[in-house]
């Protein structure tokens, strides 16, 4: 099976425009295929305020109303996705940008209403990533850009987290290539102390995170993150890597595997 | 060679939500290989002026400073483009929407500063249509969905007409396919009597539109339009269709021929 690559990116990228330009030329470099994933930043909740409209967070999950949905689907799919593929296409990577809508790429399921309404937020399943448009795309020579916007084949778009369309996008490809998935973050890795950058881990299989958890030194918000890393290797996934968007193309990293 | 059917809308669709998916219904009733293109509608000058920017346009052409760029984009390439696009996808049509950056699908030229500074606008010719992705996406079942903004393949996004993107892409379109241009706008097609809708003239050829300037039939705001018409098809493009929205499924529109 070919090799496919994909990049998670996230606000910390994605709010400054040196770094964000800096991550899209050494993305270009990275010779295998490739997939990108972006979230969507701070512009959505300050562009929300210009416009009178008080953001909503329960948990940091965005309630998602109406006029919510109408300002990161502008944001997301329109000027953040654009602004990245152009910068792609500067560096003469042929990226070409997507929603979950477009080409039916990412058809979700509105969130049932439980203890909480988040709206038109979408929740997604392996079975249901098009995985055919983005084999043809990638066979042809192209990059795709995913936006966090899906869509319910109904006519309603949905807000959808970035990082669960990367592990389910992740898991769809690894039926047909040999998929690694990279979340970059704002910390270089798992580290054992999480104030010394030179305590960093760089490979953690399943048996070595047992340890780290029953040793206390993975906690907190570690503990989503490599849970998530195992899941998505249960499902065929060859490594996921945690890394800071300045360290893609050398070896500061940590790897996860089976 | 397969027959190929180019749609552009405009405002007066897409501002209203009845109209413009009543329009996206019958348009995915259309058998034959198709692009649909769309202009902005009126939502950019609200936007910009409930963001404070004051919308400039100058002989109705926009002035795209770098804010207004980011509104347009954000509009175009993104809430509209992909309401579009999920409205399709509710009626079994696989749309998939694009603007000009991405697959570097149209590259343009920021205009020249000449007795007008235009901004971020840019000016687009058949050689810069990425014909190959459009054939590649129609082959395999898709339909492109384009906005009107486009890049200079340096990292720069620009605005640009939607009609010229019509009828340039029709124009690359015309080498490989039996293509036909279908402009849909307020009126049925023209008149002989614009106050009567009964003086629809069904066909009109090169010679029949000599007479009709002569005869000082067509004029004003008809002019340009069947210019244009006459330019494309003299590119190799087999017919120009004017026409109402609500009627592309049936025979009251205005078919222009060499």
């Amino acid at each position: 099976m070919a090799e496919l690559k994909i990049y998670k990116i996230g606000g910390g990228i994605i709010d400054d425009d040196t770094h964000l330009s800096d991550f899209l030329q050494d993305f270009s470099q990275i010779r295998s295929k490739k997939i990108l994933i972006h979230g969507g930043g701070k512009g959505a909740s300050a562009l929300l305020k210009k416009l009178g409209i008080e953001p909503k967070m329960i948990d940091g999950r965005r309630i998602t109303d109406k006029p919510t949905l109408d300002v990161v689907t502008a944001l997301y799919a329109g000027l953040l996705n654009k602004k990245i593929v152009s910068l792609l296409q500067k560096y003469d990577e042929n990226a070409i940008g997507l929603s979950g809508a477009d080409g039916n790429l990412i058809q979700a399921v509105q969130r049932p209403v439980k203890e909480i309404d988040y709206g038109f937020v979408g929740d997604v399943e392996k079975k249901n990533i098009n995985i055919s448009l983005l084999d043809l795309l990638l066979k042809n020579g192209y990059t795709p850009v995913l936006c966090a916007i899906t869509h319910d084949k109904n006519g309603q778009l949905l807000n959808t987290n970035a990082d669960t369309i990367a592990s389910t996008v992740a898991e769809a490809a690894a039926d047909f290539y040999d998929t690694e998935l990279h979340f970059c973050f704002d910390k270089i890795g798992v580290l054992r102390d999480i104030n010394d950058e030179n305590s960093l881990i760089p490979r953690i299989n399943h048996s070595d995170y047992e340890t780290l958890k029953v040793e206390k030194i993975v906690a907190d918000g570690m503990i989503p993150k490599l849970d998530n890393a195992f899941r998505v290797i249960c499902s065929g996934v060859k490594k996921v890597v945690l890394e800071h968007a300045s360290n893609i193309n050398n070896d500061t990293k940590t790897i996860i595997t089976d």
